[in-house]
């Protein structure tokens, strides 16, 4: 069975992140499993979304308006800094954070060829001043490219007197001790705090 | 970050099977990732695919056109009989098999209130009879309800004089036997071959 249509249905789920011939191949079969309408709405969805959304001018996150909500009306006196749009979703889960985001679209990363130019660093820079922010939190992500960004953003904004942090590191909660990886555990010992 | 077209988006994705929350918000932002062109591309092949693929009269498997190529290019002569149109796929795979195909759509299944009436079995009684058909092979799964399947379609062929035959069951090639179920295992004991 060679059908056209349903190879093209096919490699464009492919095009997904982590989708592979045989997921792509059971995805198809589901829309093929689907009603007329639904199909049709889920189409629609797709092309909406990507028509809708943009980056927020401010912040960078993902916005259906030139500035988005939070940044309209949270103040920027905290700013808390990630990689990309969906770690602000993970980070919006906190409840008593009420500063705002900023998304650098990236982290400094030599082997990618990705340099401070090429992340939203800039933007944060003219934020800070703007706002008189207080505090910028760093929450890139725990490895080599997210702590390189996060120590020079606070060397580039030590001139501006704003209080530079990053979220804490070590053991996660519920880990079992005798799976955590090394470099957790060094972390860990050396960050300790005292009881 | 509350966006109602990222939202619908996500609820899109999660109609497709065993698509979670987590996983249907990754494919989300892989959509906004894409460029606009290939948004479009995508959402058009689905409804294309959906628009254009039918089920074939004939075997009822998917097909672009009323009666699909295998049809109306083979002979009838071996009839391979599946569940679903997606275990043509895997027994197209095999080389020496130059029959037709079968789809019943779903196989004799009381628990899920699947009577023989709702599946294509008077179809396939109509084809064995209009096209004088030699052997009707038994492709479905290899569980209760497939099992069941196979051996309430060869009682009702057996006035036909057509030869009803079943794929063989045992372990499976390259199966480490420490691991082989049960089950499996007396299958494979009870139909042992001579060598």
């Amino acid at each position: 069975m060679y059908l056209d249509s349903l190879d093209k249905l096919v490699s464009a789920f492919r095009s997904l992140p982590g989708v592979g011939f045989k997921t792509a191949q059971r995805y198809a079969y589901g829309v093929l499993n689907m009603s007329e309408e639904d199909v049709k709405t889920f189409a629609q969805s797709m092309v909406n979304a990507k028509e809708k959304i943009h980056f927020c001018n401010e912040c960078g996150n993902f916005s259906e308006k030139e500035v988005c909500d939070q940044c309209l009306k949270c103040s920027a006196e905290t700013i808390c800094v990630v990689g990309e749009p969906k770690d602000v979703v993970a980070m919006e889960k906190l409840k008593n954070f009420n500063g705002v985001f900023h998304v650098l679209h990236g982290c400094i990363n030599p082997l990618e060829h990705k340099t401070p130019n090429d992340i939203r660093i800039k933007e944060l820079v003219a934020r800070v001043q703007k706002h008189k922010t207080k505090e910028v939190i760093m929450a890139t992500n725990p490895d080599v490219p997210g702590d390189t960004t996060a120590y020079y953003i606070a060397e580039l904004l030590k001139p501006f007197g704003v209080k530079v942090t990053r979220l804490a590191q070590g053991v996660s909660m519920g880990t079992d001790l005798e799976y955590a990886d090394e470099v957790t555990l060094n972390r860990a010992m050396e960050l300790r705090n005292n009881l």
